[in-house]
């Protein structure tokens, strides 16, 4: 189906990607690049690519498909770096989690001969590097797509072919709606769990108190064991959708603070609410 | 080591209580009682009970150890009910997750002749009922007690040798001092979890973004499904506690939505904070 595909970034994403590729023997030749010292070699190791390359550009130049899996705080420079050496009709896609930023990169820097379109896969796993890729990691998720007025209809149809390649579902959506949705369902609740964290460890007590937390500490606090970084790059190409959404969320967590204060004996209505909605959506996500 | 112990209230914690005992082949004969029609067979069924009654004072009559294994909600009238029924000498302890309530209630309406432990096991599962009990649920677990400057010390080590046979870890605290803590690594949490649902799924395009919400969304949000008639009898009966912690944690976040709208480049710093921390207490976890 592919010729030549090029990952370049080879995370959990980018690994998994190769694996999927390959196993659906999908691509002629996945070539593989990363920054990381020693990371491609792993990479075929495990089977994610068929070559490792240690220059970017040797890994792009022939590439019909190049797909950029770094994390949002890399990408400007990476479209940078790998505007000269595409090679003329070839189509870009990338995985990071804010679009509008990362597309007007892609419009600054690439030329006019490549393609470029924006992509999301809705998928994760709280382990990272090539090491947890795995070729079923997408398989009967939502994967965005962002294309704007600019964006050919045949690359689409190249990075749409790639989504259903991996066994993912393709989902479009204009860039500034994919960010200000993914900042409600997917950035506020890290911001809302490592807000947890940081105010209840902030006081003096959480040596003690730290001994009682359990199963619903241990639930809400996961996500803020995740990569700092990445959240720290992804709150400044996603700060409007975000500051927006972290609005709503104090406003309701205030007006739950005064229903307490006043002891007001019908919040089991608001939290009914809630209760049902979470179960709809895990009904939802089980029937997939 | 026990005669005669009776468990008032068969869900999950009752009656992982009862299978736990018996298990242990820690009482000669273990009673239960509970509300729900059928709820007591079904304990007998799964092995959880020796005997189901029928009507609260025969479950408790000659007990020497009460468990009271309902919410919290229920606990101010099943301590008046119980009051007269109960046998001379007897011991009482309860599961409610917050204590100092509790304890007032207990001093109001027990009679002089029993004594009454507090107590929380800080264990829980995501289903419920007496089906999901489990004999091992306290395994390893930390098992709060607040006794007071009232309660006699024998009575103390009857509720402690409880908890030991169950397999859990004693830890004693004064009843406020637990109800601050477990307000923040276990109200809070839940607070938390409910505001996200409910502001994500209040805005208009909760249907859009629903679908794609992911393994995030999931885990902050997973506390939202649970029992809101319990919350709303946890934040009447702990709600100084819980409004302290709240207003921390919207500082905590206004904080936040402050350097994210200023663009600062130094989150990551906040956002490592809360990392370390939390893997901190995982290691701790796992560790036991």
């Amino acid at each position: 189906m592919f010729n030549r595909v090029a990952i370049i970034g080879l995370g959990l994403i980018g690994g998994s990607m190769g694996l999927a590729l390959r196993k659906a023997k999908a691509a002629q030749h996945v070539a593989g690049y990363d920054l990381g010292k020693g990371v491609s070699d792993r990479a075929r190791k495990v089977g994610a690519i068929d070559q490792p390359y240690s220059a970017l550009a040797d890994a792009v130049r022939g590439a019909e498909l190049v797909i950029l899996a770094t994390p949002v705080g890399a990408m400007r420079s990476l479209l940078r770096n790998v505007a000269d050496v595409l090679s003329p009709g070839a189509v870009v896609t990338d995985v990071a989690s804010t679009k509008a930023q990362v597309i007007s990169w892609a419009e600054e820097f690439l030329p006019v001969s490549v393609s470029f379109v924006g992509g999301h896969p809705m998928t994760g796993k709280e382990l990272s590097g090539v090491e947890a890729a795995d070729a079923d990691l997408f398989q009967g998720r939502v994967y965005c797509l962002t294309p704007t007025a600019h964006t050919r209809p045949a690359a689409i149809n190249k990075v749409s072919q790639l989504v259903e390649t991996i066994g993912a579902r393709v989902r479009f959506l204009e860039p500034a709606e994919h960010d200000g949705q993914v900042a409600g369902v997917s950035h506020l609740p890290f911001l809302a769990s490592i807000a947890l964290v940081n105010a209840v460890a902030g006081s003096g007590g959480w040596g003690d108190a730290s001994v009682l937390a359990s199963n619903g500490f241990r639930d809400v606090s996961r996500l803020a064991a995740g990569n700092p970084e990445m959240y720290r790059d992804i709150c400044l190409t996603n700060s409007d959708a975000i500051v927006r959404w972290l609005d709503e969320y104090i406003a309701t967590l205030s007006s739950m603070r005064s229903r307490i204060a006043e002891h007001d004996k019908a919040l089991n209505e608001t939290f009914t609410a809630a209760q049902q909605i979470r179960l709809q959506w895990q009904a939802s996500q089980e029937k997939e």
